[in-house]
């Protein structure tokens, strides 16, 4: 499928997104506010002392994320210890109009914690504490410093876990303000479905609590969901209550290798339609497993590649394996190979993982532009196909994995920043699958948000939606102080 | 636990929420535009001709609430038969600032679809295509006028289902704005949890999509769940994306009976705690036992009871079996009968989803207030003991039946309306149960909505989030004709 043809089916055009061309080294900056930052600044030392920090390298840290996006530092980082804290900080930014930037483990991919027109980066990692487990309603509440490893290891002995695993090991309320998800995301959901309740700090101070602590409510708009997936735009995460889930009696991975990509996802399809419960189903190309066979000493053959996991009872367990052997077998898999010891299991998905570092050392000195779009389950292998004929056509080096499950996939250029011609291949390459994506009744993005990154595809993807979007956040949020720049919140 | 403590709890007053007695049959009216309602009703006569009908019956017909709610009037209705007719009637209204009432089947429980201040009702039953069968996606595209059983006998020869159902056979558009659910949610979830994406007609008459047709997003704000439970508040469902569910090739149902409630919650807890997929588990009650014995012909014993099913394979479910029989046992229940032929289960079901019709037959001649409260699981035998004994203290007659897997529980007094001092304990009654439920960190409604009849209770639970609601709500439809007076759409 040709770019015009995107076009056309879409209805949109070039000057309909605000030009589509993905400038990844000129995002916009904006006037800044600097009497009012300086006077934030001020007010915040009095109050915080030692705990606001102005030097170059703590503001570099807090605007740096892990992708192509050049930082665009804050001017201040306040490290909060509570609640309180947080809404003394967005209190004097929002009398002085001040940009406020939440900043977890600075792992977001598009973006998410640059600072365009200055401001105060607030610091969430001391909020690290898990205040209570309630192991008959499999919930837990905790702070938002909280990483999803420190979780799965402080419930250890609880015989729960919470199963989100990005590649990244983020705290929970960045991957909640991101809605992330990651390999087991088609058993178990996303941040989405995992997320039950949360406190926010609003715009204005205020807190709010968005839900009951139970399994549903029909009591008014949904404001956990509104917030999961808001990057920080309309509020601050200070508290979460999180869905857990009994660690499976008996956990089985195993590896497929097909001949084609078209085989991995029809058999992925077929398994998913059997109602087979994956609980975790991720497709490598040929290129991501020598990548992978490389980085992590592994031994595969280069080929389109499924990694793939069951959760369940012994027999349920068994049950599945020969149900998904039976499938594999037909749709052109070769032998299965399982993988049943816990340490080869932690192997396996640590150098699954380890994908984005992988590729890193495959061409050195390169810069991977991380991206992710996700597509109905029936479109996945056209999808894949089509994207890796353009990388092909435009002479470039990008390796797919992916959440096949959940028909989310990653392509990753890795690109030589300082090769211009290189570059601009590296935008076309990443215009054209967002916009084939979308018009493949997909999204823009699977799961690593909008960002600064995806701002232009999030209004082709969404048209009127996005305005509906855009008075959310001026209705919620009218100075613009929460995170500014990102998602809809335009710079003005 | 008294009254008094709740409210210490809850920190609010009375006068916080705004006097929380419940007043039955006294519900707030407002001004009337009746100059507008008159010309738009003249407008749209001219375009919609027969489709636009002014009959009382049909008015009484548009405002029927199932419940004890009085019944308020719109002041015509127009039947619409495609998205653009629902666009022209909301242009229309939105000129003259008439309000607008979307009707599905009429089965709301609080209110729904009344028309304090008059207006126009558009009726969506005959937007009721099946737009299209995703089979391999595991979802379809349906108009809202679809009902749950239309679209599963539509569905019978593709060997899937959509689960989600709620007593009454409603439209699939009106369960999505009620964010309803029922006995499968346990399982499956509720509509939050199964609607993909809908289209949405705005207030001003704008077509939105509110998502892409994949598994998962992180493309914006979820509109589509701000739009799942927004009862008609913020738009009109014109089209909507449903999870589909491959038919279970093996289900098997039961029933077990306690000597206590306690012992059938405690089952419970222990049955989701272990894992075990529990497709449905459902609560009654002594009372309502005997209610359904009468109604249904059953011979159950009149003690707390659970009915149950299991879905799966046949090895997964005579596992599944196994460890519910040994659960059950260890806390008290009695021999499990279980219900094997398609037959005898449809039977139980059927018995199941009559529990309303049985509870009149039993006291005939009084109105069932159907009301409903979700807690933590957790708490869920506590909260439900406090309520009986409310029951007995007021002296109702009121069975209680329950999702109790998800804490969701339905108590329903049945009064003689004409019994002032009756009524008078039915609103002391309701509005304990409320409090105590928002007490024990749970929501005044599970399930039904907010509607009318617990705008109070959506106040005292959500605090400062019932501001934040309020403010959505008036940055999309600011002048308030989306079906105003419910949720937190008050009339001023």
């Amino acid at each position: 499928m040709q770019v015009f043809e995107l076009f056309f089916i879409l209805g949109h055009t070039l000057a309909d997104a605000g030009g589509v061309a993905v400038a990844l080294q000129d995002l916009q900056t904006s006037d800044r506010n600097d009497t009012g930052i300086q006077t934030a600044i001020s007010v915040l030392k009095q109050r915080f002392g030692d705990r606001l920090k102005t030097s170059q390298a703590l503001l570099e840290q807090h605007s740096h994320t892990m992708t192509y996006i050049p930082s665009q530092l804050p001017d201040a980082v306040v490290f909060a210890q509570s609640t309180q804290d947080v809404q003394q900080v967005v209190r004097v930014c929002a009398e002085y109009k001040v940009p406020i930037i939440p900043f977890g483990t600075g792992t977001s991919l598009e973006g998410g914690v640059n600072a365009p027109a200055g401001g105060i980066s607030i610091d969430l990692n001391s909020m690290n504490e898990v205040i209570k487990v309630n192991a008959e309603d499999l919930d837990c509440v905790i702070q938002p410093g909280v990483t999803r490893e420190a979780l799965n290891d402080y419930l250890r002995d609880t015989g729960l876990f919470f199963p989100i695993d990005p590649g990244a090991n983020a705290s929970l309320g960045g991957m909640a303000a991101t809605r992330a998800s990651g390999t087991n995301a088609v058993r178990y959901g996303t941040m989405r479905e995992n997320v039950i309740s949360m406190n926010v700090v609003m715009p204005d101070g205020r807190l709010v609590k968005t839900a009951a602590r139970t399994r549903k409510s029909s009591a008014g708009y949904d404001l956990t969901k509104l917030m999961v997936g808001s990057e920080g735009t309309l509020g601050i995460i200070t508290e979460l209550t999180l869905r857990l889930y009994g660690i499976p009696e008996r956990i089985s991975a195993g590896v497929c290798q097909f001949e084609t990509v078209e085989g991995a996802c029809n058999t992925t399809i077929l398994a998913m339609q059997t109602g087979l419960p994956m609980a975790r189903i991720e497709l490598l190309d040929a290129l991501q497993v020598k990548m992978i066979n490389q980085y992590s000493g592994l031994e595969y053959e280069p080929k389109p590649t499924l990694f793939f996991e069951f959760h369940g009872s012994p027999d349920g367990v068994a049950e599945q394996i020969e149900s998904f052997n039976a499938i594999a077998e037909e749709l052109g898999g070769g032998n299965i190979q399982w993988v049943e010891t816990m340490e080869a299991r932690n192997r396996l998905w640590k150098a699954r993982h380890d994908a984005y570092y992988a590729m890193l050392a495959w061409r050195q000195g390169s810069q991977g532009i991380a991206t992710d779009a996700c597509v109905p389950i029936s479109r996945l292998a056209e999808c894949i196909a089509e994207t890796q004929k353009d990388v092909e056509e435009l002479g470039l080096v990008a390796p797919v994995i992916g959440h096949v499950g959940d028909g989310n996939f990653h392509i990753t250029p890795l690109v030589m920043m300082d090769d211009k011609d290189e570059v601009a291949r590296a935008e076309t390459f990443i215009e054209r699958l967002n916009l084939r994506a979308i018009a493949m009744e997909g999204t823009c993005t699977g799961e690593h948000g909008i960002g600064q990154g995806k701002r232009r595809f999030l209004r082709l993807e969404h048209g009127v939606g996005a305005d509906i979007m855009a008075s959310i956040k001026h209705a919620i949020d009218p100075d613009n102080i929460m995170n500014p720049g990102k998602v809809v919140g335009y710079l003005e």
